[in-house]
């Protein structure tokens, strides 16, 4: 291993300019008017690959934005490592949050800050510059495929057609994913689960225009009051969830596993600091650890209505609308939860308005099994590079796409995680420690070689 | 009245041009942005004041925006109308729900379709074409003030220190105003009361940023989710408003003035069929007009926070905004109220959040007498040129500025709206008919004969 470190060192200012152009294409999924935008991070990816060495570089297309594949076969006799990653971004706004452009990255105290730098393009970069490392070494001991997405943040809609009509070129021995996080650089920890989503957007509709709240207010249903009552009565006092059968199926815990997960390093006080809160929230009887990995939730992502510009408009707004989407445990079906909701929520609408519930998109949960060849490879790797065994975790996320590989080509997923918690993923001024970038480059290759190793 | 009508008649072209020059000023007082158009439509009034034949026209400044003051003073020994009206009017969004642009005034069918049409330009701009027919046919019986000011739509937090600067100037027998409605054209009416308002801003913040909904999802409070909780918990299930103190002091109607309140025309499913809603709403044992006219309420006029944006955004928001305002009866008063409401809002407010509240304005509610010289004037004037007597109402709208007069120059206001509830006021399309500005000209003119020959 001794030469892929020194041929990393020896690259280290180029893999991080090659991140910052990545950085640079606002690939924004959710939002129509990145669409050339998206499509050239296809392209600029795909290149890449086939400059560290890939073999049948392409951008296929699909109904949505296309799936870059790429692949190195060196020999049928070896095991086959299949790496997922995406090149599409969250939307950045708020932007007047941002402390720099999102896109344009920036360096502070050893952290690039840009949008995507840790979700997921400084993660899966890292696979691709590994794949390079061990090429020019001539270190590469198992077949390798790439297949990054442009969909995963708006629920990877066409990525299932595309398992499902290439599940020959698909087939491997592992899906290797590096889109999660870690504890801490000096408390290394590996995810073993994942949440599933179901999203909804939901749209109350009250008179047939924007009312004068003098002449008619208290008198009319006011939509935003009704959603907000709506909203409201989803969860009760316990901070459960309200949805009829909502929990059907969800798996609780045995008190081992409680214990375990417990275990894991987390200071309550330092958790209320970074986020300046002064207490958290959450389902009665749960920690914060057993609430963000292993229960299910309802949050708001967004809701607006009526006047929000400056000063006072005195209406009664015609409509109110909101974002809402549930993150699942294992036991509970996306497709099942999405109609629950809506049903749910279509029954608690009072007669004096109308309601609209549109499902956008959902995932299932998944939990990777920890006595896999390959799970042990990612833990010995990890406590090779780090010094330091990982922790296992379960995170509180979501990889539609997880659960699929499983279900269409029978793959499990090792999720390889090097983010931390406090990247701000999703939100203003995302970042991505240089430090976990390299780290990352070096820890690949020896997942590659022990996964090689414990094969045999 | 013969020489007046005729006036009128030959001049109703160019009265409509004059409106129209009017409604073309952008003067949306809430947003800064129109500024300079505010300002030009202040002159405007001015130059049509002084063409029309008024005295010390003057664009009077303020600390915000300036307020137009005329006089026509012909004899000291008559009575003395002092005209109030606003130039201001409400932001025209959401602009994609106008059928013609809001600021290029259309006529279809009949109705002048432009935002103020009728809230107040064209209502305010009736007593200058009024004042201008009296004065070229030598008829104006009574001295006339004029006072049009420029913050109506923003609480007229200046024309208090105006008015309280300006007592000898502005002494009066009656104030007269145009910015009310009637129940319609065939069923003519006249306000006996206005709502009082306070209007409120809400903040609520939970973490410092952003959040991923599946890292902190269930463990962190949802500020959106809770703002929901918060707004819920203002109403109970007969929809009475529950913060402490709201109802103290509020008078209830006598069984006589229900029954003449709701002996006026008023079809409940002509109602809903106009607003295209199954059912009304509102606080448990009242009627609608009861709601409107006579009983406070509590609604949310904007609401905010999180992704709004097109697509799917997984994002738990830092923070989530409201606009809440409550219309007041006699007996409240907007002050108290604004600090009950501030009190109680931040009481509930859990300690996962922080709880910012600011009050943006208000103005105390309003019951003019029935039996003064003034009030029987309007009656008169009113059922000459309707043929028909007015139905006493009570309307649900606020015009603070009308109890500030009473406290300051104790004079009494006639509130003689020539409006329809259903122009839209504040809403897109709002609308006048043209029928009613004429209307209005023929009957003004009508109260000033009346209240000159009653004050005698």
């Amino acid at each position: 291993m001794q030469e892929i470190k020194e041929y990393i060192e020896q690259h280290k200012p180029r893999f991080l300019e090659e991140l910052f152009a990545l950085l640079r294409f606002p690939s924004v999924s959710a939002d129509p008017k990145y669409k050339g935008d998206v499509l050239k991070t296809a392209e600029f990816v795909a290149s890449k690959l086939a400059e560290a060495g890939a073999d049948l570089v392409e951008v296929c297309p699909t109904a949505g934005y296309p799936i870059v594949y790429g692949e190195k076969l060196i020999d049928s006799s070896l095991p086959t490592v299949l790496v997922y990653g995406h090149y599409d971004v969250q939307p950045p706004d708020p932007l007047e949050l941002w402390d720099t452009p999102p896109f344009e990255p920036t360096v502070r105290d050893g952290k690039i800050f840009a949008r995507g730098a840790c979700d997921d393009k400084g993660q899966f970069y890292m696979h691709i510059k590994a794949f390079e490392t061990m090429m020019s070494t001539q270190q590469l001991p198992c077949n390798i495929k790439f297949m990054i997405e442009g969909e995963e943040e708006v629920g990877s809609d066409n990525l299932g057609q595309f398992v499902k009509d290439n599940k020959a070129r698909l087939q491997a021995d592992v899906v290797l994913i590096s889109d999660t996080s870690m504890i801490s650089m000096e408390n290394p920890s590996l995810e073993t689960g994942l949440r599933g989503l179901a999203y909804m957007e939901v749209e109350v509709v009250g008179p047939n225009r924007d009312l004068h709240s003098g002449v008619y207010g208290g008198a009319v249903a006011n939509p935003a009051t009704i959603l907000c009552q709506m909203i409201a009565s989803l969860h009760d006092e316990n901070n459960h969830v309200t949805i009829p059968g909502f929990y059907d199926g969800v798996i609780e815990l045995s008190d081992a596993e409680k214990q375990a997960l417990n275990a894991a390093p987390f200071d309550l006080d330092e958790y209320k600091k970074d986020l300046a809160v002064d207490d958290v929230w959450g389902e009665k009887g749960y920690s914060t650890l057993e609430r963000t990995g292993t229960r299910p939730t309802l949050e708001v992502n967004g809701i607006w209505g009526g006047y929000t510009g400056p000063g006072a408009k005195t209406v009664l707004p015609s409509k109110a609308e909101a974002k809402i989407s549930m993150r699942l445990v294992p036991g509970q079906d996306w497709q099942r939860i999405s109609d629950l909701f809506k049903n749910h929520f279509e029954s608690i609408a009072p007669k004096s308005v109308k309601v609209k519930v549109t499902a956008h998109h959902g995932g299932m949960p998944y939990v990777t099994p920890v006595d896999s060849v390959a799970f042990k490879a990612a833990f010995k790797a990890i406590e090779e590079s780090f010094g330091k065994a990982p922790v296992p975790t379960r995170g509180g996320g979501s990889i539609p796409i997880v659960a699929l590989f499983e279900q269409e080509l029978n793959i499990k997923t090792v999720l390889m995680g090097f983010g931390l918690d406090s990247d701000n993923l999703h939100s203003p001024n995302e970042k991505y420690d240089i430090y976990n970038y390299y780290k990352g480059i070096e820890t690949i290759p020896l997942f590659f070689k022990h996964f090689a190793d414990l094969s045999k």
